[in-house]
C-alpha cells in the first residue's frame, strides 16, 4: 500500500457510495482504473441485472479512448467470477490486460468468495487484497453489511434507530418526540434510511405520528420499501406514507375465513389496495396475538432484502429486540435530561431485556458528536 | 507558538495534574523553566498555604545549581500578583529575570485577573498568553473548572455522574446496578472523583448500596470529603463510608427543640459522632420535607469547595437537576439494552425536567469509547 493506493481506494469507496439506493440486492461496489497518468475511468454497480462497477469503469475509460493494457484496477469488492444476470467481471477485467488489481474486500457471496481473485491470479495478474482492518476494507464492509449478512449468515441485517434524551427518554407524556434531536442528526438518520431496502414501523407510530417514512435530503433511485407491522389492518387510507408512491408492504394477520374479523379485514384490505396500487398485503401467521415477526423477517430474506431499518415505538422496538432480530442500534442522543415524566416511554412497559449478570450481547462500534447531538452505534456481537 | 512551546506547555499541564487532590481550594497549576539546554526545573501547586507551582519550579532549578537569568517560564495559569497565604509569584519570577513567560490561561480570581501579567510586562518581561481555544488553555481550564466557577461565578462546579444502559436504565428491578459498566469506565470515574473536593450521595444509596464513596485506583493526598444528604439522620454507624477515615459531612435537618423527632435525632447524632471523630453534622434548613439543597450548596461555597461530584440515586439526581445545581453530567453508557423492566429506574418517578419545546439548557462537551463503554459529558450552557 502506497499513497497512490490510498488515494485511489478512497476514490473507489466514493464511487461505491453512489450505488446506495440503486444496486440492491447487489452489493455497493466502486471501481477506478488508473495508469501513471492518473484516472482512466471509474464506475459503480448499477441496478440489478445491469453492469457492475468494473464494467462501468472499463466502459468509461474505453469511450474516452484510453489504452487500458497495463493499468491498475482499484475495486472495493472482489470481482465476480460467475454468470449471474451479467457475465463475470473477472473476464471483463482480464480482457483489458491489467498489470495489478487492488481489492478492498473479499466477496462473502459463496459463489465468488476468493474464486474471483484466484482466477485473476491464475491468469497472471497481480492481485493485492488490502488488510481487513484498514479503513477502506472497513468502509467496503460497512457499505455492504446487509449483503454480507445475507450471503454469509443467510439473514438480513437489521438496524434499529432511536433518538432519545441523555436519560434515554424518547417521548414525553403527550407523545411529543419528533424533534428531540437537531437538524444534523436528523439528516444523518436519513442517510442511514437511504441504505435500507426496507423501512419498518409499527401501526402505533402510523396512527400517532403519521410519518412519511421515506428518505429526505438525499437522492435515491430506488426508494426503500415501507413496511408497516399492522396485525389488525388499521392503517388509514389517508396515511401520509402512501403519498410519495413508494412501495408499501402491510404485514397483517392471515385470518381464517371463519374468523370473526375475516370479512372486515378483507374489506379494509380492498379499500387500501384500491386506493394504493403500490401497496402489497403480506398476510402472516400469528405469534401470540400479533404478526409473527420472525416470519416477516424470513419474508424479507426470501425477497433478497439486504438491510432493514426499524424506526418504531416502544412496543415494536421491544419485540424485535426480544426476538434477537436486531444487529445494530443506531442511537441519536439529544443534550437533554427529561426525567421520568409520567409515561415518558422508551420501551414497552415491563419488558426486561437484559439481566446485566451475563456478558453483554452488544458492543459499541462508534460514537461521535453531530452538531448539537451525539450518535452512538451498538452492534450485536456475533 | 512553536514546537518547543507545545512540548513544554504539555509538560506544564502534566505537572498541573499532580496538584489534583492536593492544592484545593487553590487552583491546579504546573510550571516549567527552560533554556536552550532544556528543562531547568518544574513544579506544581502544593497544599493551601504552601508554595505555588512557580516557586516549586524555581526551587528545583536553583537547588540543581542552574542559572535562571534569561530562561523561559511555562505556566498553566497566570502567576498571582497579590499576597495571600504566600507572597506573589510575580515577585518570585521577576527575581530570576526570565526572558519570556508563556501563560496557558488568565486567572479568573478577581484579585489576579490580568494584574499578574500586567505587572510582569511593566517589569519588561515578554508575556505570551496562548489562545483560549488551544488544547493547553482548554486543559488548564478543565483542570480548574471548579476554581474558575467559584472565582468568576461565585458558585461551586457540580458534576453529576451516572452509569446507565444504552436505553438510560441505571438499575434493575432488584436494584442491581453497580457493575453495569466495565473496569476502564469505572477507573475513569474514579479519576473524576479524585478531582472533587466533595463527593455527594443520598441516604438511599447509603442504605441500599453501602458504598465506600472514596477514590480508588489513583492516589490523592487529600481525599475528598464525603457528604451524605440524610434529612432524617438514618446513616448507620456501621456504614462503609466511615471506614477509611476520610472526613464525612452528614447533611440533616436542623430540628427545633420542640420537634417530636428532636431527641431521637440528637441521640443518633451523638452515637455517630462518638464512633466517628471525622464526622461533621451539617444541620440545615428545610425545603419541603427534606434538607434545603441550595443551603447545602451555599455551605459548600462558603467552605471554598471548588468541585462537587454527585453519585446518587433517582431521587437526589432529580432534585439537584431540578434546582439547577448541576453544571456537568458525566455519563457512562454500557453496551446493553435493558428495556422498561418493572421499576428499572433512572430518575424519580413523575419528574419531568424538560418539556423539549424550549432550546436545551445543555450541550455535549465530548464523547468517546472507553474500552467496552461509552463516555459522554453534558455541560450546562451558561
Amino acid at each position: 500500500m502506497n499513497a497512490f493506493d490510498e488515494l485511489y481506494l478512497s476514490l473507489a469507496i466514493k464511487c461505491a457510495h453512489q450505488a446506495i439506493g440503486l444496486s440492491s440486492p447487489n452489493p455497493r461496489v466502486g471501481c477506478v482504473l488508473v495508469n501513471d497518468g492518473g484516472v482512466l475511468g471509474q464506475g459503480f454497480t448499477q441496478a440489478a441485472g445491469q453492469a457492475h462497477a468494473e464494467v462501468m469503469a472499463i466502459r468509461e475509460a474505453q469511450s474516452a479512448g484510453h489504452d487500458l493494457a497495463g493499468c491498475t484496477v482499484y475495486v472495493t469488492l472482489e470481482p465476480c467470477s460467475h454468470f449471474g444476470r451479467t457475465p463475470p467481471c473477472v473476464d471483463a477485467l482480464l480482457a483489458i490486460q491489467p498489470k495489478r488489481i487492488v481489492v478492498a474486500l473479499v466477496d462473502a457471496n459463496p459463489l465468488v468468495a476468493g474464486k474471483g481473485i484466484a482466477n485473476l491470479r491464475v491468469a497472471g495478474v497481480q492481485v493485492d487484497v488490502i488488510p481487513s482492518e484498514s479503513q477502506w476494507a472497513q468502509a467496503a464492509f460497512d457499505l455492504n453489511i446487509g449483503f454480507i449478512s445475507r450471503m454469509s449468515q443467510s439473514k438480513v441485517f437489521t438496524r434499529l434507530k432511536w433518538a432519545s434524551s441523555a436519560d434515554g427518554k424518547t417521548a414525553l407524556p403527550d407523545g411529543r418526540s419528533q424533534w428531540i434531536t437537531g437538524a444534523v442528526a436528523r439528516a444523518d438518520g436519513h442517510l442511514f434510511r437511504a441504505r435500507a431496502d426496507v423501512l419498518v414501523t409499527g401501526i402505533g407510530t402510523v396512527l400517532h405520528d403519521n410519518p412519511q417514512l421515506n428518505v429526505r435530503g438525499t437522492a435515491v433511485a430506488h426508494p426503500p420499501i415501507k413496511c408497516v407491522v399492522d396485525s389488525f389492518t388499521r392503517t388509514p387510507v389517508s396515511a401520509r406514507l402512501f403519498e410519495d408512491g413508494a412501495p408499501v408492504w402491510l404485514a397483517n394477520l392471515a385470518l381464517d375465513a371463519n374468523d370473526a374479523a375475516y370479512l372486515e379485514q378483507k374489506a379494509r384490505e380492498q379499500i387500501l389496495c384500491a386506493a394504493h396500487p403500490h401497496l402489497k398485503i403480506l398476510s402472516l401467521p400469528k405469534a401470540g396475538r400479533r404478526v409473527d415477526l420472525k416470519a416477516l423477517w424470513q419474508y424479507f430474506y426470501d425477497q433478497h432484502i439486504n438491510e432493514v431499518h426499524v424506526e418504531a415505538g416502544a412496543q415494536l422496538n421491544a419485540a424485535v429486540l426480544k426476538l434477537d432480530l436486531v444487529d445494530e442500534v443506531l442511537m441519536y442522543i439529544a443534550p437533554r435530561v427529561v426525567g421520568d415524566g409520567k409515561n415518558a416511554v422508551a420501551f414497552a412497559k415491563d419488558e426486561c431485556l437484559d439481566d446485566l449478570m451475563k456478558e453483554s450481547a452488544w458492543k459499541w462500534s462508534d460514537c461521535q458528536l453531530l452538531d448539537s447531538d451525539a450518535r452512538l452505534r451498538l452492534r450485536r456481537k456475533r
